[in-house]
C-alpha cells in the first residue's frame, strides 16, 4: 500500500509505503494505513492545506456506500474504508476501484486531458478496465461495472478464476502472456526463449519481447498471438465506446514502442473495428504515470470531491 | 420507411409509411419521404403545433454533422438527412442510428423512465445496440460508438459481414438462429422441426421456439445454444457496464417470457457476471414498444432538442 500528497499540478511529497501483512486483521491493516499517512504527512503547513483523501483499492468496491465489499488479494471483506479513512483525518474520502481510480488519474495528471471518452486497461495479473465517457468516470451501478478483463472474447476458450471461460485476461493479460511464454519454451527447447531460460532469465511477460527483438522466431509467435487477442479486445472496446483513446497501463505496457505499434498496426489492419472507413480513428497510448499511476489515481479520485 | 406525430406522453397520430424503392437515387427517396410527411401532418392545428423533428437511420450515422455517411440496406451514402429535413420543415432536426434512437425511445416512452444506466439490444437480422449511461445517450465519437452486435464473443468463430469473426450478432440474432435451426434440420429429419418445415412452415427464428414448446428436444437444443450465447454477450455487457437493466428488442423478443425467462436462469447461473454475489441485479426485460419502436426512438431523438 502506498500514498502520497499531491497538488492540482501532479507535485508529489509525503510518499509513504506500508507493507501488506498477508493474514493481518483487515482493522489493523487500516490502523498502521492511518499511522504512516499521519507519520508522512507531520509538519505539513497551512500553505500545503490537505483538502480530500482519495483511495484505490484493488477489489469491489461500491462507490455509492464508500464500502470495499471484497478484496481477495488482500483478504479485505465489508470494509468501509471511507468513512473509517474520513474519520481519521477529519477529511472528506472518495474510494474506488483502483483502475477506475487510474482511468480518472491518467485523464487528470497523465497528459490526456483532452479526451471526453477514454478507456484504460491495465495489462498486469488480470486486466483491469476503467471508463471514461461523457466526460465522466462510468463506474455502472453500485460502482460493479468496467469489469473489462472479463469480457469474454473466446467463448468456451481458457477458464478464467472468476468462472467464465475465455475472459479478456486470460488471452492478454501479462499472466497470459507468461502461462503462453512457458508452453512455447516447453514446446520449443531450441528457442531463444528456451536457452535464456535456462541460462536463469526470469520467465515473465518481457522475456518473449527481449528475445523477438533478437531475432527468436518462436518468441515473435507468442508476441503476435498476444498482439491479436489483445486486439481483438481493444477492437471490441472500439465497436462498443468508439473513444477518443484507449490507454494501456500495467505490466506489459512497459514495452512501450514495442507493444503500441504491433497492436496499432492490427487496428488499423481491420479498419479499427466495423470495418467503416469513415470511422473516427483511436489514438493507442502507453500510459506516462508508470508505477505511480495508482497514487495518481487515488489523488484524482480525492480532487473529484473538491470542486 | 415510416413516421407519426408524436406528443410527450407518447400519443402516436398521422402515421405514414413510405416504401423503400429499390435503386432509387437517395435524394428522390428524401422527397418522397417528405412530401408523406406533409401530407400526413397536414391540418395538424395551432394547438398540435410541431416543435422538432427526430429520424432513426440504419447506418452510420455522423451525429455531430447530422450526416448519414452510409446506410448499406438503403444504399444512401453521405447524406446530410438532418439539414434537408430542417431546411423542409423550418424545423430542428435530430438523427442517430436507429438503434441509438430506440434506445432513447425504450427511456422515454417504454416505461423504463426509472434507470439511470441501461443497454438496448434489437434481436433483428443483426444485432443493433443503444447504450444509457449517467442518464444520458452515450454514441461515442462522431456517433460510430454502440455498435454492439460487432462485439467478438468467439474469436475466430462464424465469419461476420463486418469483416471479423466470432461477432455477438453472428451467435445471438435472428439471422443467426435461423441460420443454427436450418443446421439442425438438416442434421435431424426426424425432428419435428424438420417435420413441420417439410409441411411448407417457414424456418425462421420462431420456428425453434414453437417447436420446443410441443417437445421436440432438437429444437430445445437450438435453443439452449441460442440462450447460452446471448448470455455470452449479456454478461460481457453486464460486466462492462453493470446496468440496471438490459432491454430486448426486434424480432427474436416477440417470444416474450419463452427467452427472457431462460436468459434470466442463465445470467443466474453464472453469477450474473464477475461471480460476485454482491453485484447488483440486472432487470432482463422485453421492449413493450414492439413495431414502433423506430418511431418512438425517432420522437424521443426530436425531443432531447427541446428543454
Amino acid at each position: 500500500m502506498k500514498g502520497a500528497l499531491i497538488d492540482e499540478n501532479g507535485n508529489l511529497s509525503c510518499r509513504f509505503v506500508v507493507p501488506v501483512i498477508r493474514g493481518e486483521k483487515q482493522e489493523d491493516a487500516m490502523a498502521r494505513l492511518i499511522a504512516s499517512a499521519k507519520e508522512a504527512t507531520q509538519g505539513v503547513g497551512p500553505d500545503d492545506s490537505i483538502v480530500a483523501i482519495g483511495c484505490g483499492v484493488p477489489g469491489g468496491i461500491n462507490t455509492f456506500t464508500g464500502v470495499c465489499d471484497f478484496a481477495s488479494n488482500l483478504g479485505w471483506k465489508d470494509l468501509p474504508i471511507a468513512k473509517i479513512l474520513s474519520d481519521a483525518f477529519s477529511l472528506p474520502c472518495k474510494i474506488d476501484n483502483d483502475a477506475n481510480a487510474a482511468m480518472l488519474g491518467e485523464i487528470k495528471f497523465g497528459q490526456n486531458k483532452q479526451y471526453k471518452n477514454a478507456i484504460l486497461l491495465t495489462l498486469g495479473t488480470g486486466i483491469g478496465g476503467g471508463i471514461y465517457v461523457n466526460d465522466h468516470l462510468y463506474v455502472g451501478n453500485e460502482g460493479k461495472g468496467a469489469e473489462i478483463g472479463h469480457m469474454v472474447i473466446a467463448a468456451n476458450g481458457h477458464l478464467c478464476a472468476c468462472g467464465r471461460h475465455g475472459c479478456f485476461e486470460t488471452y492478454a493479460s501479462a499472466s497470459a502472456l507468461t502461462r503462453d511464454t512457458k508452453e512455447a519454451i516447453d514446446a520449443h527447447p531450441e528457442s531463444l526463449m528456451a536457452k535464456e531460460a535456462g541460462q536463469g532469465v526470469k520467465i515473465d511477460a518481457a522475456l518473449p519481447f527481449e528475445c523477438a527483438k533478437k531475432g527468436d522466431p518462436v518468441a515473435q509467435q507468442v508476441i503476435d498471438h498476444y498482439i491479436e487477442f489483445l486486439g481483438v479486445g481493444c477492437l471490441n472496446l472500439i465497436d462498443i465506446f468508439r473513444p477518443e483513446a484507449i490507454i494501456l497501463s500495467g505490466g506489459v505496457s512497459k514495452q512501450g514502442e514495442n507493444l503500441r505499434l504491433p497492436l496499432v498496426h492490427y487496428l488499423e489492419k481491420m479498419g479499427y473495428g466495423f470495418g467503416v472507413d469513415k470511422a473516427p480513428k483511436v489514438d493507442i497510448k502507453i500510459s506516462r504515470l508508470g508505477a505511480d499511476i495508482g497514487i495518481y489515481g487515488a489523488a484524482a479520485l480525492g480532487f473529484s470531491l473538491v470542486k
